[in-house]
Formats: structure tokens, C-alpha cells, sequence
């Protein structure tokens, strides 16, 4: 036998492409072109239009589109996660680099494409680390919150291309001030083009899918294809239009030249100061990033009844990132809509992708030319109407109905990235939830329980008619034992005795709902165990769970417990009140 | 009736004094004196000694030993808590002032004085607050391991005065490399004299007392005290030597000249960059004083049977710092060692520490001219006999036999606090902490459960001979279900449910131990819901906790679920097992 340095089944799982590749058939290569087809038609403007969000010259978004897509068809394992430059991740990074402040452009180019590089190492490494567990540090609703804010101030930002005029800002108050002082300058030709785009795009997405059903007869998943390759017709229409009416001289913006050809090849430059700036950013996109890409794989993933890698999708967004960052890309991730998108068109592999970044290359290298009187204004309309279908502000609502934790967190990430801006709004939201959640459980819900009569189930003294003892007072901890509660579960429990009668000689804890009891709470259970003897009355712990109970045995704990462990409450009760039939009384 | 700002309970509340002050007697005021005698007699050397290791002039300590004493007898709630400056606390004022670039010790010493005041503010603010339970994030095993760790830096920090070299640094490495390259300049005579003075405080701890009770027939307690009080013995000895023999000559490093007279009474100049750096640090101190001031003030209180208020003696110790950053002293907070000995001599009330103040007010008018002989190689002695009795590195075995978690959070304090600094050191044992109690509430213990035979309890099948049934899986899920490990629960179950048999008709949750749903396992429970019924499987909840499903039912979870919520998991198991006579098996 030869030594190996990965065994097969190391290989193919570090290669999902070794699986669905050995068996590609002619099948999967129909179903992928056509998907490929779709997804580069509507990647072209995209690609264009986020890269204009992250403040990168157009091409920089196409050439995020190539290598990236390869990448994660080597190593990805969703079948048709299609990645890119996003809208979310393109608002981050350019806010990382707004603070910068980097003097040329070519700068901010390079800055961008370490931004990647970062991300994608530390992508990779959080894949080899199986770190992919921090990204649940993000509740449901802080990334709802986040995805919403985000949307709301992307859709903001882009709001000074559809008027022609010049503005600035990174949260909402800046942009709008400095749109406000803009506002003597509108280009009308300009803000005319972008209503009129705009109102395209809208009936793009509210209309015609309904006409196309019914007047066309098409499917409603082809209907829905057709829409969402619906911009590239504004894409055409306004450049032909543009240059027709040679709109740039009326004060039109247009996209100017764009390099033809394929993206440079090479390690970004840039000075260490710059580098070290940009570490903190690195790691808030590349969390975002994941969490994005991971939802919209699983969800897709479900509908099939296939399954998604979650730790392998980490090393396959930093390939898909590296990539990015030495092709003159950007950040990449996967994309929800063109995911979708290329689901619906049938895409059967990650070769879908592979083939999509040729159709980007082609673009690439043929259309470029054709994109120098492209108007912004067609762009950001285009992202306008991209972003606004992530914005649901629902989330308040429903978070406040259900519970003021939850509430908080997302108001607290709202509120901020509006107003301060992403990543000071997605770091408080998390800090947010972390905080209220050792907040809750510092002050655990503590219930004095009695027997449900003629069962040997014990329930909350205060909701149910339940049998006590007057020797005994049993409580039902619902919390772990730890740090940030242990001293208060001393104060409560000492309190109770305090004001127990004179009869009472045992405590029960019962410890159900006691997950774990740390080295901070087992001393404090000594401190109880040690002051209630002083008093004369006896501790006594219920339901110990097993994980719990092999823990207290490496400590001495249970040699000095003045009382049992009891397996079950009832045993507690049956054995501790001295004559369960006369005495018993129902609270 | 006339209107007051606070009725009589809420004066009494704040000035605790009210209530101890109106009872006041003849008896307290003898064991008061008593005792204050003895803690002044104490407190000369010691507030002189941790100025000198906060980098203060020697005055300094004594004023910072005055008005703070004062206002803590009006505020405090202990009656036998002694405060002043202390060694941990000091070497954080010095830790923090290092890195700030000061360039005069008039600047020095303003800017300990605004970390006092800053630090008064905070207390003040968070007693008002009611905040504070913020210092349960403070682990016991992690104060253990930072004290221990502060412990062994400040006593190594001493080391060159009793060398008698130069040395600098405020990690183990600097302070070590430092000695290091000292040592070709060591002074003979200071280090013959301080070495004596260390074996004479060392026979004090170790020898003096059984010597005092086996040879005198005293008692513990006097014996005891007159140990504490003994580094004054050694302080007179060595000024008188150092006078007679002209050390000061001989290059022995002397206190020198220190200010006779009441302490400087006005706010503390500082720039506001200054201000700005001081923020952290002294968030910390205030976090790490108050810890260690209630957690002495509450073991002594216990003794007596007396209570003390976590909240009123944040708004006394902030009282005390305040008092102490307007009069020319710096961070103080109570002290272990002076509190036995004020306990053990019989202080009575707070008015001891009043009286302790007129004490060293005396001492600064009277005594200061003497002090210019006292070898800084005798104050260094007793900084390192007192701090060596801190350190106790058992903690790190207990912790390692209790638990890993215990273990990483006490190691990385020690080791960060040893080789970086105090700050860093007790910063990362903090988030060590929090974030392995994230860690391991996002990995809940799930256990498969079945009923124990002839009863109806419910127990882990793989640790209990237990009955249950093959059409029904019930899961115990032993932690609180929030957003950290929501998404996990989803995989766990539907995993559970895909290695099910044909049978399985009923996935029941037992929620004895769920204190907790949030919004995100909510989404995640209704995806299970989902996805479960897709499969033909009904999703039942059992012993849901009360407060838990009152916001459940604040939800269209309920409306939703395809199973039932049942108040035990034993009516669960009988409802839903079809035959419990015939077809339970016994695991």
C-alpha cells in the first residue's frame, strides 16, 4: 500500500466536485447551460451595479464574477449556490474602506481586494477550525434586522445617481444631509432616465409575471425567469439610448471606459497600516457573508431533500474570496436571487457555475466596450429595486409581540446601522442578544413546586393546585448553575428559609431544568449547604441529570451535602414529608 | 404631612449611618476606638507601601487613607469593612498610568486621582442603576486565578527595592529582563537590609503567633492582631537604623521628604485625551474593586449574622473614591486583611473607620517628618509578606478536576495577566468565560428518554433500564433553546427522525429543562414542525414551563403544531404510545 496523504474519502470531501463530477452525464450538462445562460444574463448588470455600490470601477464586479464561481464549483457543496458580488457585502465594504482614507483609486482597488483575501483566509480557516458555530452568534432577528437596515440604506445611497447629483455618507444621516445640499444641482435628463428605469424595473417585478402567465401562458418558474433577467433590457435599451441621444453631454453619468479583457492576476499591494485597518471589517463581512450564503444553500438544499456541508461551505466561500482577491475582484458570497434564479432554470451541479464564469469572461472580453454609455442612474435603479425586496420591517413588529429581548436586539441593529452605519449596527446587535441573554439567565426563574395530586408530577406552587409539606420546601431552579447567577441563587434560597416556619427541616433543589453547575456555582452550593446546617436544615438535590451528577463526584461536594440525591422528586417527597397522608396540605 | 424629596425608609437607605448613628452607645464606642487604633497602626505602613507600588509619592496612600474611610462610614453598609488603598488596585492605577506618556509626577499623580474619581462616578452610577450584578460576570475561578496572578506580579515587582536596583515593567518578561540587567549594580546594604526585614515579617506571619499564645497565653485573636500590626515594628526599626548608620549615604534609596499637613482638597487637572485613555481602566478597577470589597464586607457580615447591600455599597464605595480623587489620594477600595484585623479587634460600627481617619489625619500632621528615613527596601518587604498570602495556584487544580471550561477561563487569566498585564489578564478571563458558557449552551446535551419501569419518571435510555415505545422518539433537550443553538436543535432532531424506524409516528420534545424560546429557536421550531410533517410525523411539546409557553402562546406556533402540548411527559408517552401493555420494550 502507498501512503497517502488524505484518504479517498478525505479527498472528496475536501473536493465535492471528485463526487458530483464522476458521475456528470449529458443530462447535467443540459439542465447547467441553460442555468448558466440565465444566471449571466442576469449577473452582467448585477456584477456592474454592486461593484458601483462597493465604489470600484465596473469591471472589478465582472471580474468578481470568474474566478470566484470556479472556485466554489471545486470546493462548494450546495448544487446551485451561484456567488458574487452581493448587495449587503458590497455596502460593507465600502464602508470599511470610506475610513481609510486612501488616496487613489488604484488604492482603494487593491484595498478591496485584500479585503477579499483577508476574508477568504479567514474563511478557510474557520473551515479548518470547524468555527463554523460563531456564526450562530447571530440570532434570526438581529440578521433580519441587519439585512433590512442594510437594504433601506443601500437603496439611500443610490438615491443621488437617479437625481444626478453628487452625495456622500455611510448611515443615513449623512446621506440624506448631503443629498439635501445636492438638491439645487438635478440633472432632469438624469433623474427622467431613472424614474422612467425605475418604473421599468417595478413593473418588471409587479407586473408582468402576472401578464406573462396569463396572456403567454408560460409557467410561473419561467415567468419568474424572465423577470429577474428583466434589467439587462433596461441595460440595453438605456445604452443604446444614451448613446443615441449622446446623453453624457447633457450631463448624463455614464460607466466611461472599462478595460477589455481578463481580470489582472496578482497579489494585491498595499502598505501595513491599511492592512491592519482592515482586520476588523475582514471579520464582520466574512461572518455576514457566511451566514447569508449558508441560509440561502440550506433553504434551496431543502427543497431537494439534498444536504449542505456547513463547515465545507466555509472553505469553499475562502476559495471562492482568494480567488476574488488575486483576480482584481472584490468580497464575493453567495447571492440569494441569482441562487434562485439559477435553481429555477435548472441548474444540476456547480458546474453551472463554472460555466456562468465563462459567460462572464466573454463579457468580459467582447462586451466591455459597449458599456462605456451606460448611464449609473440604469444601475443604481437596478439596485434600488434589488434591495428594496430585502427590506421588512415585519421583523420589529413580530419581535415585539413575542418577546422585548428579542425586540431590543433588532431595534438596537435597525436603528444603529441606519444611523451610525453596518458595522457598528451588526456588532451592537450581537452584543445586544449575548448581553440580554446572560442578563436572562443571571436572573433565573425560581419555583417553589408541590404534587400534582394523584400523580408524581410537580408543578408551580402559584398556577397549580398542587400538595406541599410544612418540613419541606422544594425548589425547581430553571436555569443553569453558573457564574452570573450563582450568587443570587444564594441570596433566594437563604431568603426562602429565612422565611420558612420553624417546622422546616429539608430544602430540595430540584434540578431538571439544571443543565450544568460551574466551579462559581459549586462553591456557592457549598456556601448554601454549609449555611442551612448552621440553621438546622438539610439540603437535599432532585433530578440531577447525569451529565450534571458525573461532574459533582470529582468534587467533594456530595460528602459534605447535609442531605440526598434523589433520582426523582417524588422520592424526595414521599421519603422527606414525615406522613404524606395527614399532613399534606393543598396550597 | 410636608412633602419630602425621600421618605424616612429611603433616607435611611442611603445613609445607613441614620440607622446605626441613632442607636449609637458607649460600648460601641469603646470597641470602635479599640480597633481603630489597632487598623491606623496597621494602615501607616500599608498605605505608604502601595503608593509606592501605584508609583505615587508616599503621602499619597496616607490621604487616600482619610476622607475615603469617611465617607464609607456614612454610605457603607458593613460595619466592619476597612478601606484604603489595596494592592491589587494599585498596581491596576499603576498599570494603567504606565502606558498614558506622563511626563511629570504632578501629572502622575492627577491622573491617579481622576482614576479614582472616575471610578467613584461609575460606582455611584451603577448603585443608582442597580447594576450591580455586572460583577457575576467575574467567574470565582477567574478572580481567584487574576488575584493569584496580580499577586505573584507585585511581589516580583518589589524585588528590586530590595536589591536596590532599577527596574521597570508591567509584565512578568519586562519586570524579570529588567532585574536582569540590574543585577550588576546590586546594593549590598539594602539587600542585607531587606532581606532581614523580609525574614522578620515572614517570623511574624509563621512563628509569632503560636510563640505569643504558647509562651504568653494569649489568645488567637490578640495574637493575631499584634502579628498584623507587626511591620510597624519593623518600620521604626529601620527608620532609627537608617537615621543612626546614615544608610541614605550608603546608597540605600530612603522615602525622602514627604509634606506634613491636611490633605490638598480640589478636582484633579487633567487634558481630555488623558481623560479619554483613563475610561477602560478604570471601568475595570471599579469592576474588580467592588468584587473583592463585597465579597470581604459579606463574609464577615455572615459571621456576625449581619446583612450588607450589594446595591447601597456600590453608592459607598463610589462615595469613597469620589472623596478620595478631590482629596489628593487615589483608588481605594476595602481591603481583606484591615477588615479581619478591624473585625477581630471588635470594631463595632463604621464610625471605627471614621475614627481610623482621625488616626492617619494625625499621622500625616505628625509623623511625616520621620518618615524621611524610612528604606523603601522595608515598605517593599511588606508589599511582598502581604501579597504573597494572595496567591494561591491550587485553583488551577481544583479547576482542572472540576471542569476543562473552569480550567481554560482560570489559565488564561493567570498566564495573560503573568506575561501581558492586568488589564488584558482579567479582560480575557472575562471573555474566556462568557464565551464558553456560549460554547457550551450552543452544543446542548440531548437525550433520548424512556419511561423508568413502575413509575412515571423518565430517564436517559442509555443510562437507565426504561421502557418506551417504537412509534414514538421522545427527546429531553437539557438546555434553553435560543439563537446559538437553534439551528443545531433542527439538524439533531431531523436526524433522530431520519434514523427512526418505519414506525415512528410521534417526535415529542420534553422541555423540563427549556427555561427559555426565543424568537430564533421559535423560527426554528416551526421549520422542525414543518419539515416533520412533510415526513408524516406528528411534533408534541411536553412539561413546557409556565412562563415558557405564555410567550408560546403570544405566537401562531401553537395554531401551527401538528401534535399536542401535554403537562407531563408521562400523559405525553400514554396518550401516545397505542398499546403501553404490549408493545413497550425495555431498553
Amino acid at each position: 500500500m502507498t501512503k497517502t496523504l488524505l484518504t479517498k474519502t478525505q479527498w472528496n470531501k475536501l473536493f465535492p466536485i471528485l463526487n458530483w463530477g464522476s458521475t456528470y452525464s449529458r443530462k447535467d450538462l443540459g439542465g447547467d447551460v441553460t442555468a448558466a445562460v440565465i444566471v449571466t444574463i442576469m449577473l452582467i448588470p448585477q456584477s456592474l451595479a454592486y461593484a458601483l455600490l462597493a465604489g470600484l470601477p465596473a469591471e472589478v464586479g465582472l471580474y468578481a464574477s470568474i474566478l470566484p464561481l470556479v472556485a466554489y464549483a471545486i470546493f462548494g457543496t450546495s448544487r446551485v449556490l451561484a456567488v458574487g458580488p452581493v448587495a449587503v457585502v458590497s455596502l460593507m465594504s465600502a464602508s470599511a474602506l470610506s475610513t481609510l482614507g486612501l488616496e487613489t483609486l488604484a488604492d482603494y482597488v487593491a484595498a478591496s481586494a485584500v479585503l477579499a483575501l483577508m476574508s477568504g483566509v479567514l474563511l478557510v480557516v474557520m473551515g479548518a477550525l470547524k468555527l463554523g458555530v460563531v456564526a450562530n452568534l447571530l440570532s434570526h432577528p438581529v440578521i433580519a434586522g441587519f439585512i433590512t437596515a442594510s437594504g433601506l440604506l443601500i437603496a439611500v445611497s443610490q438615491v443621488k445617481h437617479i437625481l444626478g447629483v453628487k452625495a456622500s455618507g455611510h448611515n443615513l444621516l449623512e446621506i440624506l444631509s448631503s443629498l439635501g445640499q445636492g438638491l439645487g444641482q438635478v440633472n432632469l435628463v438624469t433623474l427622467t432616465l431613472g424614474l422612467a428605469v425605475l418604473a421599468f424595473l417595478f413593473w418588471l417585478r409587479l407586473g408582468l409575471s402576472d401578464l406573462l402567465q396569463a396572456k403567454f401562458g408560460l409557467s410561473k418558474q419561467m415567468a419568474g425567469t424572465i423577470v429577474r433577467i428583466g434589467p439587462v433590457f433596461a441595460v440595453i435599451g438605456t445604452i443604446a439610448l444614451s448613446w443615441g441621444g449622446d446623453l453624457p453631454a447633457l450631463g448624463v453619468s455614464v460607466v466611461g471606459a472599462v478595460p477589455t479583457g481578463l481580470p489582472p492576476m496578482g497579489l494585491p499591494q498595499l502598505n501595513s497600516t491599511v492592512l491592519t485597518a482592515l482586520i476588523g471589517p475582514a471579520v464582520l463581512i466574512t461572518i455576514i457573508g457566511y451566514v447569508e450564503s449558508v441560509s440561502v444553500a440550506q433553504t434551496l438544499a431543502a427543497k431537494r431533500r439534498q444536504k449542505i456541508d456547513p463547515n465545507q461551505e466555509l472553505t469553499a466561500l475562502g476559495a471562492a474570496n482568494i480567488a476574488s482577491g488575486l483576480s482584481g475582484g472584490y468580497a464575493v458570497t453567495g447571492g440569494f436571487a441569482r441562487s434562485v434564479v439559477n435553481f429555477d432554470a435548472g441548474a444540476r451541479t456547480p458546474a453551472a457555475g463554472a460555466l456562468t464564469a465563462i459567460g462572464i469572461t466573454l463579457a468580459a472580453i467582447y462586451l466591455t466596450p459597449y458599456l462605456y454609455f451606460l448611464p449609473t442612474a440604469t444601475l443604481a435603479a437596478t439596485i434600488i429595486v434589488a434591495v428594496l425586496s430585502l427590506v421588512d420591517l415585519t421583523i420589529l413588529k413580530t419581535a415585539w409581540r413575542y418577546s422585548r429581548a428579542d425586540f431590543a436586539a433588532v431595534f438596537v441593529t435597525v436603528v444603529l446601522t441606519l444611523l451610525i452605519g453596518v458595522e457598528i449596527g451588526v456588532g451592537a446587535g450581537v452584543v445586544t442578544s449575548v448581553a440580554l441573554f446572560l442578563w436572562k439567565t443571571s436572573r433565573p426563574h425560581v419555583a417553589e413546586v408541590g404534587q400534582v395530586p394523584g400523580s408524581q408530577h410537580f408543578r408551580n406552587i402559584d398556577r397549580h393546585q398542587v400538595h406541599t409539606d410544612p418540613s419541606l420546601v422544594t425548589l425547581r431552579i430553571d436555569e443553569s448553575l453558573y457564574f452570573a447567577n450563582a450568587r443570587r441563587m444564594e441570596d433566594l434560597i437563604l431568603d426562602r428559609v429565612h422565611r420558612g416556619s420553624g417546622q422546616l427541616r429539608h430544602v430540595v433543589l430540584m434540578c431538571s431544568a439544571v443543565n450544568e453547575i460551574d466551579l462559581s456555582a459549586l462553591e456557592s452550593l457549598e456556601a448554601i449547604n454549609h449555611q442551612l446546617s448552621d440553621l438546622g436544615v438539610n439540603l437535599h438535590l432532585s433530578e440531577v441529570k447525569g451529565p450534571v451528577m458525573d461532574r459533582l463526584k470529582r468534587s467533594h461536594f456530595l460528602e459534605e451535602l447535609t442531605g440526598e440525591v434523589f433520582l426523582s422528586q417524588n422520592c424526595a417527597f414521599e421519603r422527606l414529608s414525615k406522613d404524606p397522608a395527614s399532613e399534606q396540605e393543598v396550597s
